[in-house]
């Protein structure tokens, strides 16, 4: 069976996990804590991060990024990606925009700071960054209402990996209860439809032991 | 003409006028300072990053990961990425490496710390980054020799994007003369090598007003 290595909230992992359900390939997940950095683990991958993907005939695929476009090449079919140069540019150019920018601007200084730190006990919130990652929040669920009232789906009329890398940060912070949803109608109306595919649900069902998430976040119904 | 927007010294923009050349696709150079935000580049490229692909037909394809992406899809023929699924995930994962990890590592906290600031005038150099990345980009020079004496490029026998990624970032490290090269012999060989390829010329012509690169920098025996 082919097996993903993940660990608890982190997005490059969810991004995967979603992706590989959404194209059917089914798969077991492996929990690692990359912060033991096993020296099993590094033969898989050097750089120590998740996800990993192993396929049954031993092919290593190493890192969200390389593993979203493996999975496009290895089984052509149902594209998360778009059907022309162009649209593809454009799905890959709102990844980027959720995997780097919003990595950086937001998920790290919540979830990073508030749990991972925690989790890995790597040292203490920083609470400078913090503040930053709840003022940063605003202007990307700004710019995701204003694609979502322009179109279909973030990158055009079709679902995409776009929905499915913003997805990944939103429901990690989501599960600290730092979304002001409330605040933007556009994006909760966008993410409720995100969390009522099918693909979602093993990600709403899954708790951190020591860190469960607040009441909403399993709710289809937030 | 199809045109790139670009910055001095970063990496990304490097990286596609590199894959842009060797893939013989002419193309003129824009100099953005993103640090204007001026408004016409903001609706090219949201994020305000260079680089920015602007075609011949309007198509426009924003950021380093995507436009590499994307030339690979529009102009097939010559590959930069690989012949099958698992050769083109081992070099996305080098890409990624580069990109990501030595961009944090060595790249940001040198070119970063060191130009950037000064030339956009956002701070003053830090001094702790500045050792971290010198203390740094041994580890990395060693993975590069160490996959440079196991295989032809550092992807496997093809030269490929993941020599160009590692070669963008070293050429702007490169620029402030903060590579140790002698102390890493495999890892000279190999940048001799990529030192030497035609579209390499350009970026060692380039020299950015007000800080001049040290005279080893454009020399092919260096």
């Amino acid at each position: 069976m082919r097996k993903l290595y993940h660990h608890w909230l982190t997005p490059a992992s969810r991004k995967i996990r979603l992706a590989l359900t959404e194209k059917r390939l089914p798969f077991e997940l492996e929990l690692e804590r990359t912060v033991d950095r096993r020296p099993e683990f590094l033969a898989l991958n050097p750089a120590g991060e998740v996800p990993v993907l192993v396929e049954d005939d031993g092919t290593v695929v190493a890192g969200g990024g390389p593993i979203a476009e493996y999975v496009e090449e290895a089984y052509p079919g149902a594209t998360l990606l778009g059907h022309t140069p162009a649209s593809r540019a454009e799905t890959r150019r709102l990844i980027d925009w959720f995997d780097a920018k919003f990595g950086r601007e937001v998920t790290e200084n919540l979830v990073g700071e508030k749990l991972h730190k925690r989790m890995e006990r790597t040292g203490t919130p920083n609470a400078q960054a913090i503040r930053a990652g709840l003022a940063n929040i605003h202007y990307h669920l700004d710019y995701i209402g204003w694609l979502a009232e322009r179109r279909t789906w973030l990158a055009g009329d079709e679902f995409s990996l776009a929905d499915i890398a913003a997805g990944a940060h939103l429901s990690c912070v989501d599960y600290l209860g730092d979304v002001p949803w409330d605040e933007h109608p556009d994006a909760k109306i966008w993410y409720a439809r995100i969390k009522s595919r099918p693909s979602f649900r093993p990600l709403l069902a899954e708790t951190v032991p020591g860190a469960p998430p607040p009441p909403h976040y399993a709710d289809l119904d937030f």
